[in-house]
């Protein structure tokens, strides 16, 4: 019953457990960025995550969440007075509009029910109907509803009728859900650290192709801390503009060369495998699946009527130190959400699924 | 001669050295930050960022570096077309003059020579010629000179003879140098985690009063990750606009606990004392003080003719795996930098003062 006293479970979206080796190598004194010592260790966490990203592109590493990444793509690519198309399916999608709607860019929104996802019809109507979109926001996982948006071919079919740029949110999904930067023709795509890629929250990762990097010299927004150009003009060098976030940027380093072993094909196969027992499992407790489209890294799940979220979270966290996401917005005690994203294998599923068949008895 | 079998002796203006207790808080498996537990970790780290500022008003933690900290204040307190005072005396101070224009804000700037520290005279000619100015910009320490500006007097001069905002950079200050956020009558400042405050760098504290907050309501440039009305909204139930790093926020916690015990009025008084230790030991080596007014928290030294910046270095790392900081701009192979700040004793100083004699004979 004292839970405190077992080992901490944690299936929330964000942050997801971290590999202890990686823990280990983020304790070690810490080192001065200025050196020749820390420039060794960025330029193999450069080239790790061009492989993470399946990309020959720069990959960007900022410090701040994933919304600071969000943004710094807004105000880098486009100007204010840019027109761009935006996917609200959640409360991600809905954030992309909002940071947009912030920099004065016009913003045509396409609305879709929470637990669905757009489609290729809805994404083609629109970019006929407004000729002058410059850039199209999709959110690759949509956290909020655990729904995973068809990125691959929604990114071709923008490609055969528009110039626009294709923008990624890939918080959830990256080292998750498959993805191809470079085959798949996006132009940006953020991440942050503390999802697949089983960090601590603190680090944002942007990866931008030619195009990208061209409209950042168009783009008249002012920034600063966010300066793309900034942090191209120093990766040159192996090096960052600003003080980075040495800890993490060392546990980074592990953390990529356990993906690199693993390889991603192996890591998608994991949470295919792992999404799709967590599903069966559920439905076998006699529980509904929120989503259309579930995603690989996170479900969403009803909340039976015979429990409350309260109770359900309480009885958790209480017996097994189990923590699970509450569902957010109109849909918190409505849903509840269980990542497998990251660090997370098979019995974890398990364990998830026997200790609700307790909770819910 | 193998210095990587040696402790990891680091002396740089930041990072500086981490107390193992804050590691192993760090360490400790990570927790969902919209928790009861995170609520209360964050309570009583907002409670002890207010000691550390010597303030009754909020201090907000932001995910980003010390100069994101800065800008952050810059886009929340004042609107393009703004006047603002600017003292330039080494790259910090020259930093928010560039990042005040950035934001299309008009500088009025003062510029210093290096290692010199601007006058209250000079304030209040400024002052008197630009009746205009709603903001002036101060560098409690310039970590580029290791040179200390007197805020105390300074802000009292400023408030004889105007309502300008007094806006302080203390990255280098706060934990090492004498500072009172209220009584002071400062408005805004900004520290770093990585200096006075003995945690890797990645979060940015900013303390602001009442005239900061309702010039804020003013404020009409674009922001989203930095809008301080987010933070202070969350701070009101201990919680975070975004995903805040936790690791990091433990170890912040850990750290602000060692300083409550040490007690801020000793911390300084440790800081003048290794300043003082260090200046003395390093005249006694026959070397010269590069600042007219030298910092408690770093200082600054010219190197002697007979020695390059490179074998000086090279010879403090290779046989004792010491790390000192190099000088900046022009001022680059002229002076090195050796801090003590934060969780530095006096054997430190004496420890760098025999390394460099040996270096030097």
């Amino acid at each position: 019953m004292e839970s405190k006293k077992q080992i901490n479970r944690l299936y929330t979206p964000g942050p997801t457990p971290i590999p202890q080796q990686v823990i280990d190598k983020m304790s070690e004194p810490i080192i001065y960025h200025r050196s020749q010592e820390f420039r060794d260790i960025f330029a193999r966490v450069n080239k790790n995550l061009q492989y993470v990203f399946q990309t020959k592109q720069s990959v960007l590493t900022l410090t701040c969440s994933g919304t600071g990444g969000m943004e710094a793509i807004i105000v880098n690519l486009f100007s204010a007075g840019d027109t761009v198309l935006s996917v609200n399916s959640g409360k991600f999608g809905e954030r992309w509009g909002i940071i947009a709607k912030t920099y004065g860019l016009n913003v045509v929104e396409i609305k879709i029910d929470w637990g669905k996802a757009v489609t290729v019809g809805q994404i083609i109507e629109e970019l006929h109907k407004h000729q002058n979109i410059k850039g199209v926001l999709l959110t690759h996982c949509e956290t909020s509803t655990a729904t995973t948006t068809d990125v691959k071919n929604i990114s071709k079919v923008i490609k055969q009728n528009s110039d626009a740029l294709i923008i990624v949110d890939g918080i959830s999904a990256i080292g998750a859900l498959e993805f191809y930067f470079d085959e798949w023709g996006i132009d940006a795509c953020v991440t942050a650290s503390q999802k697949g890629l089983m960090m601590p929250p603190g680090l944002a990762f942007i990866a931008l192709n030619d195009r990208a990097i061209k409209a950042c010299q168009l783009s008249t927004l002012p920034k600063y801390y966010f300066d793309f150009k900034k942090y191209l003009s120093s990766l040159l060098s192996n090096d960052t503009p600003w003080t980075p976030t040495i800890t993490l940027i060392k546990g980074l380093d592990e953390v990529l060369q356990m993906i690199v072993d693993e390889q991603m094909e192996n890591i998608w196969k994991r949470h295919d495998h792992l999404s799709y027992t967590q599903r069966e499992g559920l439905i076998k407790l006699g529980l509904k699946i929120f989503s259309d489209k579930p995603s690989h890294s996170v479900t969403a799940v009803y909340i039976p009527k015979e429990i409350t979220w309260e109770k359900l979270n309480e009885s958790l966290i209480k017996k097994h130190n189990i923590t699970v996401a509450s569902g957010q917005g109109e849909y918190f005690g409505k849903i509840f959400r269980i990542a497998h994203m990251g660090f997370c294998h098979n019995l974890d599923m398990q364990l998830v699924l026997d200790a609700l068949r307790r909770a819910l008895s």
